[in-house]
């Protein structure tokens, strides 16, 4: 049977505060899923991303989709993740990996950003 | 008449864009008020938040919000911001600033955010 996991990717930070979201958003897929979900990070956090799909891998993950948890599409989505992905797929030839496109991009998202910031206006 | 802005207030990057989804933001936040939205960044990308306050100063507002477009609050918006906050607060005495928390500690953000996703597993 397949098993596929989901990294969420973030920035880092060096406050471990910072990561609070990520880990209540990790909790909310493990809530609805139960296939692997991790998180990991382009810098001043661990894991790295090589190190979160050697972790799935391990466990028997032959799919994994990598959630970019950034606003925009760049330098860091564009340039320095594709290349971190190919590092990964060339160390795991038999794991299939799905890049996604950044969160803040989403309609979605978006909109709940925004009625987030019209609520503000009362508070 | 009162007059109430909203400042999304980024980090900024090297890539110009990296800002369209704040560019869709603050659409989305002009089509659902007529009150003045701007855009400021803490660096990389103009204007700052200084320059976006004297500007919705200017254009007479007497209440800003300003919403911290962060996922998680770190160093940038505990520390920083509220360095910034209290210079345009010194330089603008008649104007009333409220700060919002980074819309990433918001549940129905992250509820989008794990949306999204999920979304992601059958693309």
């Amino acid at each position: 049977m397949s098993k596929h996991g989901i990294i969420l990717f973030g920035h880092g930070a060096r406050d471990a505060r910072w990561a609070e979201p990520f880990e209540r958003l990790a909790a909310r897929l493990r809530a609805a899923r139960s296939e692997p979900v991790s998180l990991a990070f382009l810098e001043l956090m661990t894991p790295d991303l090589p190190g979160a799909v050697a972790e799935q891998a391990a466990s028997g993950c032959d799919a994994v989709t990598v959630v970019p948890v950034f606003f925009g599409q760049g330098g860091h989505v564009r340039r320095d993740l594709p290349q971190i992905i190919d590092a990964c797929r060339a160390a795991h030839p038999a794991l299939t990996i799905h890049c996604a496109t950044a969160v803040g991009e989403d309609d979605a998202v978006l909109d709940a950003i925004a009625a987030y910031c019209m609520r503000q206006l009362d508070a």
